[in-house]
């Protein structure tokens, strides 16, 4: 085959990979925006088939010969073609050990599972989920020996959503943000609550709407190319990087559940909206991994999001939606309720500080599920065990417990450490940005152009061109988690006054 | 290969061309309800590369090897996948013929024409359209010769939509419903003017939205499979036969719009509802053409939902919704004035007695075109001229003239015919049914269970696996256009006091 030939035949490969994403992603759009209630089956048969067709192209001997080539000239590619075929030949060998029907019976699982954990939410019922749960379980485990089956089964889950992590990293990295969390939580219980009684008013669904469309725009998020949705549980989805959807939920009695999501998710948009152009359509479009998602989306969402700058720069215009609920209210009042530490059980509605703490207890749980040592009718026992050792609570059901997340339902196991893993890039991030980006007097204009500009030119720009360690390395140098426990520590102290 | 094995791969085809159709429909669905304006240009690559996969996998070597086998042994297999194997083979010799770039780059094209065709039509620009229709018109003439090279381009055309039907047949059909039409016409434009003013009072959105909601449960319409949502322009859409949406569009000021519109679409939904479980995810899942579409679509929307006895059973309801808009207005009043008949500009928005008129332009028109005796650039002269001829009036613009439809801009020729034909099945349709239902009791009775039932078993449970002609044949008997005429004739003899 001739050189450029093969490049060309690559580009295709990668185009219809592409196609074959976007269509499942929008029949998935689909199903959690408008679709009739008794619609799944049907739209499982067509998924199954995607996931099929895609496993096929990617595995045919047609694919394997010309990445195989390509490979053996790796050095004479440019840098992009380079990782394109690094990154396909890696998808392809995982894949390749995959048996086509497992393939497809998991995709038609992960389809049913995520409709029989809706219900057994809605009704508060764990037994009808957990069969269901333990299948997922048992592919997972068996999907992680054909991932890498060098590694032990959790680590090779980990490593899917961010290359390069393990079980050694994440227990020492958990057990530091322990070792800075439980103490300041201890202490801010010794002192006066603070009164966020206010964000509870009642907020007209509509009036959030518009405080929403604001946010966006505050964010220099283009509506040309980014859409917000309604769904019950908030998410980001890229078609590509002129196209990318979020949701959020408007919940009347909390105002700050839509806007803070709304930073979290615009903040995941920007990231895939920075990506260039020509990785677009390839296997290096999209965010690099899952943890550094997160740091772009928690960065928005807290170190900007609830810094007392730039809620003191958009305060006004907050007031102006909704002048009844929060006429009376100060900046610092607003800022201070929004930053209010205190266990709870619902990780989505969590304060910034625990937020970690709920990770760890799925972390945990997830590493005895996968390693064979918890079963899935043994998870709600150990759910309530771990709140209690880790935030002090009481699990009163399963619904604002075990049930409460989507991502198992999904089949993401190994997802969760990506969070507390992004809070900690993110935290890291800012301290490089900070040496030529004067983060807080912009977030206090309520101009937020120098800070995405960094993150776009640091982060966003390169997609899949590095390793996720690369990014990270590349925008703030070896990654340390000091950074996100000394940030944590100063803004809690001072908001405590401890 | 083995029998049952062959019968299996040719499920398995289907069932894969089913999952791209699913695919390009979702993302379709999206395009015209929530995707954000600027993102056509990503969605039309992924639209015009799942348009090739289906290409190709319909005309693979394989798949023509499994056809024509089983086109060898077809007195051995049952009746539906003897058909299945007819229609695929039929599918697979016209797609053959096409060559794959070209039939790529005509998806590519139609994708842009519906955004240059929305863009012109706004601005009222039919210039900018201009070169997109010529590109879209020569396409279909040559692609007229791909289907089927023994045919009049035009004729090639109209039987992909309604098979068997030709220019012969429709130039007579139409000379006979003008001889019916126009002296009516004349006779009412004599009569004193029917007042449906009315109408165009102020129906607030929300209210509307629960009418329609209203409308489609009087229908029978399963919101749990049946989605209703809002476009520009109403239209259905099935995945298959437990998952069918329709759209509508509320105008302020035309209740009529979005009531008239939700009985048209319901009856298209109804129709792929009732579909046989069997044909589900092959080829003979869906109507069986656009004309017995529109047979039903329009059965309900006219013959039922404008007939005085319909009207009358649900408009004490109608005035629950709308109790200042028409609380001193009769039944009778309502009835009058939704089929007032007065030739006007917009065929969406035109009364059942003329409708075919605006057909009637369309149809000679792209005779023209596609014939080659007429360039797109001469199409609003030729549009301004049909409309004083057949119609009487006056074309002031091309947004309410030449650029009123999307059917065009969808590379669709030869489908305007299918409404035209719809209506006439439907009213013959209705004339076999009086012979078991008391159509009129029932619908005075706001009951159409029976109404449905008769369709529902005569029509919709055989989706493709008959010819259009023989469902039609099946439903009553040879098509004969006079009983469309004589119920015409009936109605607005009555209604006018002719």
């Amino acid at each position: 085959m001739e050189w450029n030939k093969a490049v060309q035949q690559m580009e295709l490969l990668q185009k219809k990979k592409y196609a074959l994403t976007c269509a499942s992603s929008s029949l998935y759009l689909d199903a959690v925006t408008v679709a009739p209630k008794n619609t799944s089956e049907g739209r499982g048969v067509a998924l199954s088939i995607l996931a099929g067709e895609e496993q096929k192209l990617m595995t045919s001997p047609e694919t394997r010969a010309l990445l195989d080539e390509l490979a053996e000239h790796l050095d004479e590619l440019d840098l992009v073609h380079r990782r394109e075929v690094e990154e396909l030949r890696r998808d392809q060998e995982q894949l390749a050990r995959i048996p086509a029907e497992e393939y497809m019976a998991y995709s038609e699982l992960t389809n049913r599972a995520s409709d029989v954990w809706h219900k057994a939410k809605e009704n508060n019922d764990f037994a009808s989920f957990c069969p269901v749960l333990q299948e997922l379980v048992d592919y997972n485990r068996k999907f992680a020996g054909y991932y890498d089956a060098s590694k032990k089964p959790y680590d090779a889950l980990l490593n899917q959503y961010e290359r390069g992590v393990d079980m050694e990293m994440l227990d020492k990295f958990f057990a530091q943000l322990r070792q800075t969390i439980v103490p300041l939580l201890k202490k801010i219980a010794e002192k006066p609550q603070i009164d966020d009684s206010f964000l509870h008013n009642y907020y007209p669904v509509e009036k959030q709407k518009a405080f929403a469309d604001y946010i966006m725009e505050v964010m220099g998020l283009d509506r040309g190319h980014c859409g917000l949705g309604e769904t019950e549980h908030p998410f980001t989805l890229e078609f590509n990087n002129k196209d990318v959807r979020i949701t959020t939920n408007y919940d009347v009695h909390n105002v700050a559940s839509s806007m803070f999501s709304v930073l979290h998710e615009g903040g995941h948009a920007l990231y895939e909206l920075g990506i260039r152009d020509d990785l677009q359509y390839t296997r290096l479009a999209g965010g690099v991994s899952m943890g550094v998602h997160e740091s772009q989306s928690r960065f928005y969402e807290n170190i900007i999001g609830r810094s007392r700058e730039f809620i003191g720069a958009i305060y006004p215009k907050v007031q102006e939606f909704f002048p009844e609920q929060l006429g009376g209210i100060s900046a610092e009042q607003f800022y201070r309720a929004v930053n209010k530490a205190q266990p709870s059980l619902v990780r989505t509605e969590s304060d910034e500080l625990t937020y970690c703490l709920h990770i760890m207890v799925r972390y945990e749980i997830e590493k005895q599920l996968i390693g064979g040592t918890l079963e899935a009718k043994d998870v709600p026992a150990e759910w309530a065990r771990l709140y209690r050792e880790y935030l002090g609570i009481e699990v009163p059901n399963d619904r604002e417990g075990c049930l409460q997340d989507s991502h198992w339902s999904g089949g993401s196991f190994g997802y969760f450490p990506s969070y507390a893993l992004g809070n900690a890039y993110g935290a890291q991030m800012l301290h490089n940005m900070e040496q030529t980006v004067d983060v807080a007097g912009d977030a206090a204009k309520g101009d937020l152009t120098a800070i995405t500009g960094w993150l776009r030119e640091k982060v966003h720009q390169y997609g899949g061109l590095m390793t996720p360690a690369d990014v990270v390395k590349n925008a703030c140098g070896e990654f340390d988690p000091s950074y996100y426990t000394a940030y944590l520590t100063r803004k809690y102290t001072e908001l405590y006054g401890l």
